[in-house]
């Protein structure tokens, strides 16, 4: 039904830095997008400059992004993940730590790009970056899933620009299920908004390498 | 707090569409970059060309996304909204269209940039474009707020690649809260992903133009 294949080509280590390193450069130039005072005549030069940088690019093309090599757990091989995916343009990327406790930690900054209500991160950005941190604490429960419920509490304004840390935990395990919970935190420690999730691992996951 | 100003520079019709070319073509070299089979050096000496282009666009900068010229509702002005905004590379855009019986429709299709699960929508980018669709529902009842709660429930997984409709409409207003629900469905007519949510207009968006 998805026009994605589930199969994934897998990246030597200079081909995964390479692609990394554009991927940075392309983020860079999505912020640089929304904030240019290029004109008219500039932003259209730019733009046919691009073009022809994507069709470098699409000469030689994946049906679907790649992962890198295998040993890890399979959420750190996906590479392109739109939250923490160094290879994804889209991602801020995050990078989310897993303690020997089960605690997901990371530290991120979103720019211009996340903005919802003006100079405040976008209600949605946020829970997208809940989910990815709750399911993270999920899998490592042993037991990862998709969401099946994200309830997402905003308690004051998440700020752009600035330091801000994401934090979640598995609360408990019953079968396929698992509930975690987390929270996004503005540089003074307060809590901006936390959130509830539970995963469930589909049946076709339980005797696959996920 | 936020190191956004709230102050926005308003964009003249031929800017906007200049720029809304250029996020297109950066939006597609973001796919690109997701998607090619380029080995490391091409990575590489595209990655030098597009941090050229980033140079060539920050040479004027602006301290904030830009608004398109006033006289509509301030959510259509945002043009660099990350679900919405044409001017945003980070957004899929999604264009959605207010009735005038107050349901917010749209139709959508997410490339590689957005996958969770191998060939699925991620959970938490789902959850950003009901934010959206459910926000703007909310704001149609002449009561714009910002996201108090936000619970999304996943019935089934959401595919890439193929149209989506997102659909979303406010049940109730009590003094400055209000209450939405919407849905994600799958090309088949099946929902994928249903939301309900609470909005609360701040207090100093009561006497402003927002």
């Amino acid at each position: 039904m998805s026009a994605i294949p589930m199969e994934r080509p897998v990246l030597e280590d200079d081909e995964a830095a390479a692609l990394t390193g554009l991927a940075a450069r392309v983020r860079e130039l999505a912020e640089a997008t929304v904030l240019t005072g290029a004109d008219a005549a500039e932003a259209a030069a730019v733009a046919d400059e691009v073009a022809a940088l994507t069709a470098r690019l699409t000469a030689e093309r994946r049906g679907a992004p790649p992962f890198v090599t295998p040993g890890e757990r399979r959420m750190d091989r996906q590479i392109a993940n739109p939250v923490t995916g160094p290879l994804n343009p889209f991602a801020p990327p995050i990078g989310l730590e897993v303690t020997s406790d089960g605690v997901v930690r990371g530290e991120f900054t979103l720019g211009a790009v996340y903005e919802g209500p003006p100079s405040y991160v976008h209600g949605g950005v946020s829970a997208m970056v809940l989910d990815q941190a709750l399911g993270m604490a999920a899998a490592a429960t042993g037991t990862p899933g998709m969401t099946a419920t994200l309830e997402t509490r905003y308690r004051r304004p998440t700020p752009l620009g600035v330091p801000l840390q994401v934090e979640a935990k598995a609360s408990r395990v019953e079968g396929r299920k698992v509930y975690a919970s987390g929270t996004i935190s503005a540089p003074d420690g307060r809590v901006t908004v936390e959130a509830t999730a539970m995963f469930i691992m589909p049946q076709r996951f339980v005797t696959s390498e996920y």
